[in-house]
This record gives C-alpha cells, structure tokens and sequence, in this order.
C-alpha cells in the first residue's frame, strides 16, 4: 500500500469531513473505515423503530469521494495505531503515514453491571438498530398469539436506560409505533398493554439542555404515555426483566441502552492521554501533544476548555479545521486553534414535539421538532436518500402510516456484538442472543 | 389456536391471492408463512445487484391485511402437515383445519453436485439477495486492493449457472453494475478484468420461450460482454472456481446458482403423487386426488394437462380460482376447473432490452424490457414501495447511476441456508461461508 499523506481512520461525521476537505485541495489521503459506507447516527433510531430502511442512512463511501484523484478508500478494521512509528496496523497490512487524523467516534459507555452486555441492545450502528427493529417486531408477533396475559405484557414492554437525547428520542418513537403500526396491525393487541418506560439516572432529562427543556420533555413524554423515572439506577439487565437499585423491577424483554457514550479507538501505542471516557486530550489544535502530525476530531477527542457534547456539527467542524491545519502544516506554517461556532442544539422528542436552544433562545413545541427533521434531511448524504426520506415523513406524518418498513428481518446480527467495534471485524459471525 | 375454516400456507403470490380472495368474502381465514412479510420474488436480482433495497420488494402481510375482521396471519414454521387428520404442524402448535391451502412454492433444486450447496450462491429468498450483494461488493472491495493480476481475475469473474429467466436476468443485471458502480466507484478496476460467464446446459437461453427469443437473447448478452456457454454442464462448485464436464474451469468466487426449481412442500402425510420436481399432482380444479379439502397452487402444483411454467400470474389466477372453489365447495357446490388465462411472456435481459410474446406474437428489445418493469411496478403491493422503485429505475435508467444501495452489509445469511427453507426456523444461525 503506497503511503498516504494523509490517513484518516473512521468515516463518520469528522472523518468524511476532514478526508472531503483534504481531499478538494489534492492532498493525498486515504480513509480507513471497517464499513464501506457512512452511517448517517442522527436518523439510527428512525430505522430502530421500522419509519425507514436501512440503506436510507448509509451511504457507500466511494460514492462520495467520486471524482477525487488522490483519494484511496481502504475497507478494513484497525487494530493497533504505533503513533511513534507513524504505522497504521490493520487485519491485512501495515500502512505508513505522514499525517493521521483519528475520527473513530463513540460507543456505548461499558458499564460494569451485570447482564448489560448480554441482554440490553445498544443503538450505536446500522447493525443495532436492525437488531432492535428485529426485536421490537418479533415482541409483537409473539405478543398477537401470547394468551397468558401477563406474559403478552411482559412482551409489550420496552424499558429505555438512559435520559438524554437518544434516549427520548426512542421513547417517542416508540409512542408513535404504537399509534400507528400496533393499531392498525395488532388490532388483538390492545395499546393499553404496550408500556414504554424510561428511565433516567440524574435528576432531569437532556442533561445537556437547560433545565427548563428537561421539564418540558418530561411533561410531553409523560402526556404521550411514557412512563419516566428520574434518579433511577440499574442494577441489573436479564432476558426478562431489568431491575433498579431502589428494589424495582420491571418485567420487560426489551431494555433498550442510550445511557452514554466513550470513545471508541484502536489499541493505540505510544503516550496519549484519556479521559474517564476514554476520550483522547487534544491540544487547541486537535493536534494530539506528544505527536504533531497526529489529530483527532468528534466524539473522541477532548478539546480543553471547550463544552462539546457530540453532536454532528462539533464533529464537521472540526474536520473542517483539521483539513486546513494540516495544510498548513505541509506548507510549514502553524495549525490555528479551533473555534466551535455553535449554531444552537435541537432534540427531537416526537409525535410533533421537540425542544432547543437557538441564538441562546429556548424553544419548545413543534417548531424545533419539525427544524430537527428540516436540519438532518439537509445534512443526509445523497439527493435520492434525502428525497426517499421526505417522502417517507411526509407519508408517515402526513397519514399516520409507517408500516411499510415493519418486516421482520431473518437476518439480523447479535445484539452483544457492538462490545468493541473498533477491534470488530467488518464480517463479525452472528448469532441470535 | 382457533380452528380457521381456511388455513393458507405460505404468503407467496399464490397464497397471498386465495388469503386475499378468502378474506373479502368474509371467510374466516389462517395464513401461515415463516416471515412475516410477502417477497416480490421477481425483483430479487436487483437486490442482489444493489439496485433496490429489500425492503421495497417485502411487504409485511399483517399490513396487506389491514381491516380484514376474519383474517389471522401467523408467523413460524410449518413442519409437517397430516391431510388424513386434517392438522398443521408448527413450531409451536397444531392446527387443524376444515380447508386448506398449500402454497409454499419453490426452491432451488437440489442437485448432487460437490460444492454447489456449500459455495454457490441461490438467488430465491430475500436472504438470498443479500447473502449475494454482500458476496458481490466484497469482491470489487478485496480486488481494489488486490496486487496479483490472476487473483483480482477471480475476484472480478462471475458465473451464473442457468439460462431460463433468472439467469439472464441476473447476467443483465451484472452488466448495468459494471457499467455503473465499478466504472465509477472502482476507477482502479479496468472494466475488462470484469467477466461475466453465463452457464446453460440445453442448447438455447430462455427454453420456455420460442427459440428464436432465446438466439435474440444470447446475441444480446454476446453484444453486452456476458461470455455464453450453451451445453455446458457443471461438474463440481469450489470456493474459488467452477468445473465443466467438458474439462474446462473458470477461476471464479462468485458462482450464481439459477438452475432450476423444484417444488418446497413441509413433510406430508397422506397419500400424495408428486413428480420429478417434487410437485404435487392436481386435478384441474387444483384439488388433490385424495383430500378434496386440500387445494395446491402455484409453484408447488402440477396441473395435469396445463404447460406451466412457474410464473406470477399462473399462481394469482389459481389463487383466486382457489378460493372461489372453496367457496363453491362450502355452498355445497362443485368446484370448477382452473382455467389459466395467458396473457403473454415477458423476459428482461438487462441494459434495455428484452423479449417476450405477446398475444403469440414474439417482440424484442425496448418494448418487452419496457414492458417488464411496468408490469412489475404494477403488481408490487405497497404504494409507498412502487413509487420508491420507480424513482429508483428512473434515476438508474435516467442518470446510469445505482450506486446508492451498494452498501456492504454486516448483516448477512449463509449462502447455504436457502437448502430446505420449509422446514427452516425463521431465525437460523448466520456464520458467513
């Protein structure tokens, strides 16, 4: 493998940036990714809850990077980084590079309690939102022919660990699966049965909200029908049930885990710094202190003295200010600091509703809801995803229909399978859990 | 289980027809099927070609059904059927029924060749399609980063085995993702490295059309690049290569099985006649000889004195005749005898062109490859679904693009799991090959 001048690991939101950015001004870069496509991570839970397929929010990456001369795409897993070596390892070979931009993003936070792995599904990737879908619609087939009651109820039950963001927006989502597709597909099943719990360790819900929002949302969720516990812990996770440090439990099959996230990176060698969320310090620059020519960018950096809270536009920006910095440097002049314009934050809760912070203004209702989707469908890669996406709102709003993507898959990875997704290979064994 | 007056197996075009059929004149109604959707089986290829997504061609049946009072779907396994007692064995329970319907269609015949089970790919399920999409992006993925000429060679070689329909079409198919993906997406690639084989062992393509649809054909696919081979016949499949009898092989990674169906029926019990291709002997009013409760329809039936030829409107016309004979039947009525209106034959080659024989008139070229898709888009359930796949055919056939859905998949189903799908539990195990 010729060597790169640039070599950027991880094709999500930061990575495809700084490789787009990099690549437009002709510096050769290679990107490493072990899928061959991006995974659009806002919309995951969209496919979760059967309101669009898959494909919709992957796009494949050499079909982004059509046109780029001295772009070179490497479908592989890395598995070790020598950053004195400046050497890339990954399950085929050793690649030699000059500069390096680490963009590997986040996963679920490992949490030491017991049964998590093994019986929570995660929401991380494309794979766990086809697992959680699978799963969801196989509780409702069953549920249709379960005859003991508390049984069916137990099946109708889905348990969300986990307040913040991803974790609301689920709850709603599941709110409008029951009013659409149990309604009008399970009519032997009656909505009473179905209970959507969330549960939140801290005080209020969108921690990294004002409180004000948290409130809000808390009200809507709780009128939409979610049952919200704030300040409840989990102590354990079974096949059948979660339980609660506070003695609770509740019979469920599904516990559903939004409760945080890491960084995600390879075995890294050489001397890093991480944080308790294994987030790697980064100067101002991005660039990593011990190793100039090396930057990370997104969710798995820690930039001092700056608040990100890992969302999309902190991760593009600074792939943006990453491209420019290397450029800079192999034009030999210093790497700028970077300078987050933040443009406001949106959480969408669902059935019409939502909440954010715009120019520092609190808004609540269906205005930031709708400017969430209006925000994602511009930021979607791809001019037939994003039409196919429009429509399938629109039909989904529009008519309350959105059964149209509830089938259930046989094909469907294991749900414990995204323990370590850096060192996962790309073609992992599946196993039904 | 609540005894149905009609239980259906098997959500095919058939089945889903007598369901439908059944249904609307309030007949209380059991369809049973392994998924809990409908596949458009005809549009299978171009999942496996990355042209659509598999959720346009399934259509989930509860949402076929809606509204339907005296309709029950279940999903799971039929294992075995006993037409004496007038039971249905699945997975979970027994099922006896006043009436019945079989209608679990068809399977790749199985051969007693070495390697065909274990390392060639079936084209006849869903799973299928995307075993094979996997199969085949990871070949142009592995050959972008290939060094050795011979080894890239095999990589980029793909046979089919089988020239009736399929076959052709699967040829076709392949042609219009060289001439889009690869030139595109895979500039490193030279299109001539890129071979397409298609294998037949009679003396013509298409042998259920006239002969010289099938010479118009083979001249097409000649012009398209697709090596033809007529009366080859294939000795034995290994993972990176294919063996003629005639001593010849072709190193290849990608051997494409559409060589025939046979009937796919759970073990029955009873007196039944079946024939070389596993169907069941039917009177002409597709009842069995010895259970004139029990009705077969589609694939899986052999009509006595009908040519027919295991297509779509075979089996939606004897699905209604079915269920308009039952009706007779519990009216105290005779049934009437299927009468299989034919309104012609539609091939699609690929790039264009097509045949077909309308009104006993052979047609080739534009209008029968026109035709074909038209006519598909018609019959595919789901509103939402035709217009998806009609956007997606005019940005294909309109721009030359499809590079949308050539996602790599970690999710994918063994190539040899399609080997009994009656008797196979609707989550089997994956392990990639």
């Amino acid at each position: 493998m010729k060597r790169p001048q640039v070599a950027v690991v991880g094709a999500g939101f930061g990575g495809m940036q700084a490789a787009q950015s990099l690549a437009q001004v002709g510096a050769d870069v290679l990107l490493i990714d072990r899928h061959n496509y991006n995974t659009f991570i806002p919309l995951l839970y969209q496919v979760a809850l059967a309101q669009l397929e898959p494909e919709l929010i992957a796009y494949p990456i050499r079909t982004l990077f059509r046109g780029q001369r001295r772009f070179r795409f490497l479908m592989d897993t890395v598995t070790r980084i020598d950053l004195p070596q400046q050497q890339i390892h990954t399950s085929q070979e050793v690649i030699s590079y000059d500069y390096l931009v680490l963009a590997t993003g986040s996963q679920p936070r490992q949490v030491d309690l017991p049964g998590v792995a093994q019986s929570a599904w995660m929401l991380r990737t494309l794979d766990d939102a086809i697992a959680l879908r699978h799963q969801v619609i196989t509780c409702l087939e069953r549920a249709a022919h379960e005859p003991d009651a508390l049984q069916r109820q137990q099946l109708l039950t889905f348990v969300i660990v986990g307040g913040g963001a991803t974790g609301v927006e689920v709850a709603g989502a599941l709110v409008e699966l029951s009013r659409s597709l149990i309604r009008r597909d399970y009519p032997m099943l009656r909505r009473a049965d179905v209970q959507i719990v969330l549960l939140q360790g801290g005080d209020r819900l969108l921690p990294d909200l004002p409180p004000r929002l948290g409130s809000y949302t808390h009200q809507q969720l709780r009128r939409l029908g979610v049952d919200v516990h704030l300040k409840a812990s989990v102590s354990a996770v079974e096949p059948d049930g979660i339980y609660l440090q506070n003695g609770q439990s509740i019979a469920t099959e599904t516990v559903i885990w939004t409760a945080g996230l890491e960084a995600s990176l390879p075995e890294l060698v050489g001397s890093v710094a991480q944080n308790q969320r294994r987030k790697l310090a980064v100067l101002p620059t991005l660039q990593l202190a011990a190793y100039p020519e090396v930057y990370a960018v997104g969710d798995l950096a820690n930039v001092q003295a700056l608040p990100l809270t890992g969302v999309a536009p902190e991760a593009l920006q600074a792939g943006v200010t990453v491209a420019r910095n290397i450029r800079r440097q192999m034009q030999g002049r210093s790497p700028q600091p970077f300078q987050y314009f933040n443009k406001g934050r949106l959480a969408i809760i669902g059935c019409f509703t939502g909440v954010g912070k715009i120019a520092g203004i609190p808004i609540t209702g269906f205005l930031p809801w709708f400017l969430w989707l209006a925000v994602h469908l511009v930021y979607l890669p791809g001019w037939r995803n994003r039409l196919l996406v429009l429509l399938s709102w629109l039909q989904a709003f529009g008519t309350g229909d959105r059964a149209a993507r509830a089938i259930l898959t046989s094909w469907h990875p294991s749900s414990a399978s995204t323990a370590a997704p850096s060192t996962r290979s790309a073609q992992y064994p599946s196993t039904h859990p």
